[in-house]
């Protein structure tokens, strides 16, 4: 058994605190009643939630897993997701950042990211179902008629149904251009769509009366490759007139995947047999508009890296307080009783403030990310805008890409902390390692991110958003150039911002000449940004904790851990600035 | 499915191009037979009988698990295990290393490890199964009676019966000084055992007639914490003068783990009602005895490390060779198919450098460590035997804590190859994750080893093994200081080495003025110890290939590898350098 409670404080200090999240929020277009009270409330409710509804299903879901019935190709959920999923729609939590006349409560981003952390560390699997529909919400929303919004879209935003995204294929993964679900033209301006999807996250199930796929195919007249996608529409039960549910449209899951983890969460199989399908957006034009989703679905997967790092933390840390074994290398600190606990162990401490140093940093990272989104979407002006868009696309690919990889290392500590006992299933803490696997493989590989943030945020956008965001690191130091409190920081944080500026102008002119070397920097880049993004993250941290109404004790941790991060965790920056120097002519063919 | 073939030709280049294994061994004690024919088919044999009767079994019994039946007690074994037990005790491969005597065939470890690797890749679950049973005759060799070995330890040797270690107890894992089971003087000398072991691999299963387990328990004027404990005999059943099975001891299994891996390997809890026991070794000394199999266990464990990255290498360098995905940076490199294989990618191939980098320096190292243990055993004289020994000791935290968290890494980007592809079971490569999770945690976790490599072998024991290994390393670069072939990589590993030596130095005196400073410091030293170890056996290596009779596209991978590992892994000796000299002052108490 896990035990799992919503990190209101430490939530509640990244956004007010370290981001001044109020003060920005309740500028924006719209954003006047979003003040602290609203916004604590709703956190705290999806607390309640988690805590009552998700987190208790979440070993059983696990053990239980989806089941799949040939006969009907339908879908049973585990124990406990449904009354979850109706609680969750009836508290409004489905429509939570959607626009007011979809039905929505149109709450900002930043918000959605504090209830999704909280939603995902409660039940991964689970909150698989609402993410999926939020990005074919975000798709309609976009790229959709009305008429296409009214039917489909409002109904998802109330939680009746759900959506998927449909695009792997045997064939065409990361490559989407590989793709052959083929559209043909069927009836009253309808496409027929045959072919066969893999990976559908909640592409059948049982928490909803109708499941609504995007998915991309091509036209018949299409070009080759990417630019020859559409996005289409393919209900599972078509839809009448009134919006009443009409015949099963002939799409259905001809298989669930029986995965490492996330067990809870059904991964099908699609088979579209002439399926009925509309077409959304322009033809051809499929692959940009589902790009449009992309920044929303990654940031969404990296929250999960957080989530599952603050629950496999809140857990090991518990352990090392009440398993007690062997005494403390300065002599017995429990002397009464039979041995120490764990806690007195350095390297246990190492352990815990390394998931610490992860969870705190990355939460800060994704809500200041967020925060950046409502900036983008509801800004004062067009600048402001513009700026807030340019530093999204340029540390989604970070949130996302780092986030993910930091997870795996936090969850396996914390596995690691438990010794023999983390590896029994009844512990729980290996389903935080085998979740945690899927998120730096779907919604882009960390490979992909790492060519994203170089190839294209980096070197084909010129860097537009890095620039920002270094400039904001810049004036941020020479603000706290005499903090007292930042003394042991501000010199490492400068030096590192200023070596990854330099680091990066040696790469750009280096993939100049060779197109090869991006592939061979990319990922030791990626790492590079996202330590030194996270140690500005830390100072921010410790400079907002110094002013802030907090208590000594919580001050004091978040000076500890900044040092510890610091101290241990930034001079990983040294290996991958030597892996980026020394190019691609380490990385030989292979026969 | 998942392949596997036996890494013949690197094995038998380490074996004899890079550790002139067969040299060392001829020379030993009894060790004119050991010819590199002889040695060469025993290797093959092991490939013919792992890639036959236990590769075939893995995935299958990672599914079917093994199946506990509460009424009789019993466990079940996967399909295909029992009947690779007997071909494996038909072939005498149960006392491969076990001394004539006994009914060995007294080869040496060297041997022994090259083949445990090919049985281990097979199938780590069902390897466990001798595994344990060598450690048991292990001890029964070094502290049995005559009686005792001809009643326990020759039917093991046999391969009718098997062994166990009973170390763990509830509130005894890395602290054994904890444990509360009982021995209680019975009748004709013996003891009645009471008291519940957990974790106990092999500790009840159907390949076998016997079980002896060793259990560590305490006699009724035992001090208290470590220096109580005695080792005694506990077979499931008892055994007659003739040697014939008698009565049913009243030793267990209560229930078995539901694990993360390793699932086809029973886990048992072992309940001991008064059974009938007998004392091996002298009364308080069973903790010493236990620690004499430790090497051999803890080597083998590092060597499960190995097997299991060698597996998951195999498999990831076949998808990315087949998998068709996307063009190359500069331009399509296969464009008569519908995309280029992942290799074209400079990213896939640096997860599968790394991966080379550690399957085959961690063979070199095991290798290596190996042979010392065979010269510590029958080396000429007393001084060649002291020294290896005092080089094993120094070498076993290392081959043990750094190659199995080496496999961690390794296996994590063997399944990052496949992309999502590689998060679906029937794929095969996540179960080399999980089953490689536990390599970290048993016989001791990688932070045992680390306060072992850093407080026993350095501090306590003042470094002499350090010093041997250190001093020929220095020796090797000294004889290769002007060797073309190895230019960019003697400057590297000298400086590495003199780097190493210094920090242990102020280590030490650190550890002398606060003793916390030791666990501060252990787990990043044992890291930095690794690899400037690895770097010596990648350096080794490119010398051995480059005067050997090995194709030249065997020697140009050798040196890739070693200039790859040079250039992208040997800096990460520089954040863990920072990480030491960070000290225990970054570890604040966390209440």
């Amino acid at each position: 058994m896990t035990i799992y409670k919503a990190p209101l404080d430490d939530l509640r200090f990244a956004l007010y605190d370290v981001l001044g999240a109020e003060k920005t929020l309740t500028a924006l277009q719209g954003g006047e009643g979003h003040t602290r009270d609203l916004l604590d409330a709703v956190v705290e409710e999806a607390g309640k939630l988690s805590e009552a509804l998700l987190a208790p299903f979440n070993a059983s879901g696990d053990e239980e897993g989806c089941r799949y019935d040939k006969a009907t190709q339908t879908v049973t959920t585990p124990k406990g997701f449904k009354e979850a999923f109706k609680a969750f729609a009836e508290g409004g939590w489905t429509g939570l950042t959607q626009a007011e006349h979809f039905g929505g409560q149109a709450l900002p981003n930043t918000i959605g990211t504090a209830t999704t952390e909280i939603f995902q560390a409660g039940n991964l699997s689970w909150s698989l179902y609402p993410l999926l529909s939020e990005g074919a919400c975000h798709a309609m929303e976009l790229h959709g008629t009305k008429e296409q919004q009214d039917t489909y879209l409002k109904p998802i935003v109330e939680g009746r149904w759900t959506g998927t995204m449909c695009l792997t294929e045997p064939q065409a993964g990361s490559d989407l251009g590989l793709l052959k679900t083929r559209a043909e033209p069927g009836d009253n301006g309808s496409y027929k769509i045959t072919g066969t999807k893999i990976f559908i996250s909640a592409g059948e199930h049982d928490l909803a009366e109708n499941i609504i796929h995007l998915v991309l195919a091509r036209l018949p007249d299409a070009p080759a490759g990417s630019r020859g996608i559409s996005m289409f529409i393919v209900p599972k039960f078509k839809v009448n007139a009134d919006g009443s549910l009409g015949a099963r449209n002939a799409v259905a899951a001809g298989a669930i995947e029986h995965k490492m983890g996330i067990k809870g969460s059904a991964t099908c199989v699609m088979n579209f047999d002439a399926a009925e399908g509309y077409l959304i957006g322009q033809p051809h034009k499929g692959l940009a508009a589902m790009f449009t989703m992309m920044n929303a679905a990654r940031l969404g997967v990296g929250v999960q890296g957080l989530a599952l790092s603050e629950r496999a933390l809140q857990n090991s840390l518990n352990y090392a307080r009440e398993r007690l074994q062997s005494r403390s290398l300065s002599g017995p600190k429990f002397p009464d009783k039979p041995a120490d606990n764990l806690l007195v162990q350095p390297d246990v401490r190492r352990m815990l403030l390394t998931q610490r140093a992860i969870v705190e940093g990355s939460r800060a990272l994704l809500l200041y990310t967020s925060l950046q989104t409502d900036i983008e979407a509801r800004g004062a002006d067009e600048a402001a805008r513009k700026k807030a868009s340019d530093v999204v696309a340029f540390l989604i690919p970070i949130a996302k890409g780092v986030v993910t990889e930091l997870a795996q290392e936090s969850t396996k500590e914390a596995l690691q902390i438990y010794g023999g006992h983390g590896y029994i299933g009844e512990n729980g803490v290996e389903q935080f390692v085998r979740d945690a696997r899927i998120i730096t493989l779907y919604e882009g590989t960390t490979g992909i991110q790492a060519a994203d943030l170089l190839g294209r945020k980096i070197l084909q956008l010129q860097g537009v958003g890095a620039k920002h965001f270094l400039e904001e690191i810049g004036a941020f130091c020479q603000s706290h150039a005499q903090d007292a409190a930042l003394a042991s920081l501000i010199g490492p944080l400068a030096k590192a911002t200023k070596e990854w500026s330099e680091l990066t102008q040696k790469l750009a002119a280096r993939v100049m000449s060779n197109p090869e070397e991006l592939g061979a920097a990319a990922l030791d880049y990626l790492y590079y940004s996202g330590y030194v993004t996270l140690a500005y993250m830390w100072a921010r941290s410790v400079a907002a904790a110094e002013t802030s109404n907090q208590s000594a004790a919580f001050k004091q941790a978040k000076r500890d851990t900044a040092s510890f991060y610091f101290a241990r965790i930034l001079p990983r920056c040294l290996m991958h600035k030597a892996a980026i120097e020394a190019g691609v002519e380490t990385l030989p063919a292979i026969a």
